[in-house]
């Protein structure tokens, strides 16, 4: 019954099962003599056991997904360059102002960038034309390693395919190669670290999400000299919550433990130079100091951090990962890990173009700031509203729907009514019952968009009769929706901090960062 | 002893234990006021044994790497998009003659294709700002999709960071989702397979290289109705050898079996149309459909294979990776999958130039066979000097060294004394005692070129005295080096598949593929 309902979805006939197609064509090819190759394998038709139903498996499987509505359709979105916040859907005509991408600076579409993209082409070619050891590790990419060493002021910095890569490799090379390491891992960590844990295939401990007292608990359950590495990120991406770096490195100092720190949703947007997180809780510091290591004696959370990594893909406006981290553990990674030995470098022009970004918004504070006045302006708009945000001191604005199907619905809604486009977020990505609308404002939403996605939103709202902040309440609440204490969560980024300009940056930030770092190329000096 | 070694090797004093710069660094934090947030865990000063020594466990792994010789040092390689196939080292007046790119066909290098990503770069900016569900997901992304759908003649195609994720993702998925899958895998199948098949977590069985009567021994061990999957390579990367892809699939057919083929090595390269071997195995009947699927009755082995990986790094000329398959595959991959479903999209710009690589060299058979004309002189000549390459049908050059350190001499002696750079592979890419040169020619290495790389290589081996063909034999002979049949092995581009020219391609080859196919977005229509 299945197939037959899936066949008049598909409006076409397929071959149903493998076994079926497969006699089709073994026969076929069986009966030409003209085939170029012959089989050494003699046919034994004495085999006429039915082979496993693969398509009905799938079938099975697809089905499984729409019926719990965490099926996914994507959304045709070409973002425009010269029209951002703006994108086309399938016709160029078909605008929308795009709400939720993940380019949080819009340094995608930085002229600058671009510009160093297409230099680049034309003068080193379209891609790498090899791995790091054969023929793709070139200066562009030492440069970017160098400044990305620079920007978390690390002795090294080794870049992947993507931070996907980067966690898998760096989590996983770690379980496999340090004998009786435990892994402490917090349970809202991303897909990425979860799976680089999973295949460390080492102990491991999943803690409450920031939860330090059940994390202290976990540690202490064994010897001081056992190795150990907490791994945490600075922002969750998806409800905005942020790790107490600080309290995490005291614990790791007290229980001889190794730190792990994913700034993926947090590079560009945090610290006097968009380092992160761990940058920003020593703001006035390395605003003073630049782009140099802070003093010795100065509180630095940053440099307690054994390994970071961050995305380029992000705020770096490009694609790419990476992990920043001493030069022994570079060194370490670049050596063994084989999501790095084993794959294709990314192009010349995607290194030179990330590193341009990153040079950019270094000196460019104020593009950090006008990301954190329009995530208030938001966030304040639709409190204003009755509309449950999941409270959070960071740049995100989860929209709390807490249905997947009424999420895709209010997704659809926005999209097809009012030509805006924030995606609908649901299973694997959060869990279920918790679906919500992911709104990220970037330095171009200014008020007047957001005007404009406010009364967008209030409209969906009524249309769909989604619940209000005091619906929640009267249920009990929810990720602290009406749970009464949302105006107690304050922003990291303080008044103070937002007073400063890009005047008040260290010289030195505007330095080109020349030194190539010859430790990703196996080169000591 | 190790540790005051690397110190004085460094030139400067680095913290020597994680202990002692953790306490350092934990004092200072704890004793400065001005931090923005506080730990709330108590310190217990109780707790004074020693941490695991992190620094000492690195340096004695790197170590090992130095002391085996098979430590890497990458070599700074700046390939010239208008000087090709030179590039320069750091400085730019330092110019080489690049032989072991992966950029088989020098797409990368190609006017067209490097228009295509600027002009894509002008319009939808630098980066896709998200995931495929979450902003990343366009027009560019589809239209690659299609093209690779309609290269591989299969009804879909999904797009990865890279190949090597795409590898581990699919079959990681399918061990994973499949209860009692039984994977079969060629001994020499690629770090991204082994990888992807150990995290499978399912019963798994490597057979011998491209020995298939050990495969059936292992296929027929289980019942027809169990399933199965054989993951096996067209061109293996490092020796050249090739898969008889129709015997595996009448295996997969008698035994109730799937069939995973990684075409990384092939695509661009083989066939009528730059599918890959399974196309070149009925060369004559693809060249007279074009991109149109064979008639029903005719043999037809890429249409056997479930599943096919390739990249889009290599032949391609920019960056990333997909798999070609049915469309029930293709939208579980999509559904499932955590390494798509996790990770950044790639940039508009890599998606177009991609396309446009396809295209181009989809139309342009002439590259294809120049390439392989080039790779017959070079093998030749090579032979003429009694220089050992290890034989096999494909494009690929081994030149047998059989020693790490050897190999690394003579690849620094052919970059400083000829100026020509061809990598030393080495463990872990190839197994121990069985180093070698790998040369890669292309389209523009024309005979004159390879005049002067072969003189280099005769004077590196008599430099180095590296053992010759001759020498091989009287030890027994290694790797088909000197084991009598090498002439036996015949290459796969037949001397009637080199004498087509372009105008014997189908003039829909010629067409614009502008479908786009909406098993991709989740749509079926």
């Amino acid at each position: 019954m299945l197939r037959s309902q899936r066949v008049s979805l598909l409006g076409k006939s397929l071959s149903l099962t493998r076994s079926i197609s497969q006699s089709t064509s073994f026969q076929a090819s069986a009966a030409t003599a003209s085939s170029t190759r012959t089989s050494t394998i003699p046919l034994d038709h004495a085999s006429n056991d039915t082979a496993f139903d693969y398509d009905g498996f799938l079938d099975t499987e697809l089905d499984k997904k729409r019926k719990d509505k965490s099926y996914r359709y994507f959304n045709n979105i070409n973002r425009l360059a010269k029209e951002y916040p703006l994108a086309h859907r399938k016709l160029e005509t078909d605008k929308v102002t795009v709400w939720c991408s993940n380019d949080y600076l819009a340094l995608s579409k930085n002229q600058q960038v671009m510009d160093v993209m297409k230099q680049t082409i034309d003068k080193y070619g379209a891609g790498a034309g090899g791995t790091r050891n054969i023929a793709g590790h070139n200066k562009l990419t030492l440069r970017l390693e160098s400044e990305l060493a620079t920007l978390h002021k690390k002795e090294g910095a080794l870049v992947f395919s993507s931070c996907f890569v980067a966690n898998d490799a760096v989590l996983s090379l770690l379980g496999q190669k340090l004998k009786d390491l435990v892994i402490f891992s917090d349970e809202l960590n991303h897909a990425s670290m979860i799976i680089g844990i999973k295949h460390a295939n080492t102990k491991k401990h999943i803690f409450k999400h920031n939860n330090l007292a059940e994390l202290e608990e976990q540690l202490s359950q064994y010897p001081r000299n056992q190795p150990k590495l907490i791994a945490f990120e600075s922002v969750y991406s998806m409800a905005g919550s942020v790790a107490d770096i600080e309290a995490i490195c005291n614990l790791a100092d007290k229980y001889g433990a190794m730190t792990f720190l994913d700034e993926v949703h947090a590079v560009g947007l945090y610290g006097p130079h968009g380092a992160g997180v761990a940058e920003h809780l020593n703001f006035d510091s390395h605003l003073k100091a630049g782009i140099k290591t802070l003093p010795k004696g100065v509180a630095n959370v940053m440099d307690r951090i054994d390994m970071i990594t961050g995305t380029l893909g992000k705020s770096f406006g490009t694609v790419g990962g990476y992990v920043a981290a001493s030069q022994r553990l570079i060194d370490w990674f670049r050596s063994y890990a084989p999501g790095f030995i084993f794959t294709t470098t990314l192009p010349p022009a995607i290194m030179a173009g990330a590193a341009e970004a990153i040079r950019y918004q270094r000196v460019h504070l104020n593009l950090r700031q006008d990301q954190q006045r329009h995530t208030m302006y938001v966030k304040q708009g639709l409190n204003d509203l009755d509309i449950p945000v999941i409270p959070n001191p960071s740049h995100i604005v989860p929209v709390l729907i807490g249905n997947a199907d009424l999420a895709k619905k209010a997704s659809d809604y926005l999209m097809n009514k009012h030509k805006i486009y924030v995606q609908a977020i649901n299973f694997p990505t959060v869990s279920r019952g918790t679906e919500r609308l992911r709104i990220t404002p970037t330095p171009g939403h200014t008020n007047d968009y957001s005007d404009i996605l406010l009364d967008a939103i209030d409209d969906t709202f009524n249309e769909l009769q989604l619940p209000r902040i005091k619906d929640w309440k009267s249920q009990g609440g929810l990720l602290g929706v009406g749970e009464g204490n949302a105006e107690d969560v304050k922003p990291l980024w303080t008044a103070k901090q937002l007073s400063y300009s890009n005047k008040d940056l260290n010289p030195n930030v505007f330095d080109d960062v020349m030194e190539e770092l010859e430790v990703s190329s196996g080169i000591h000096i």
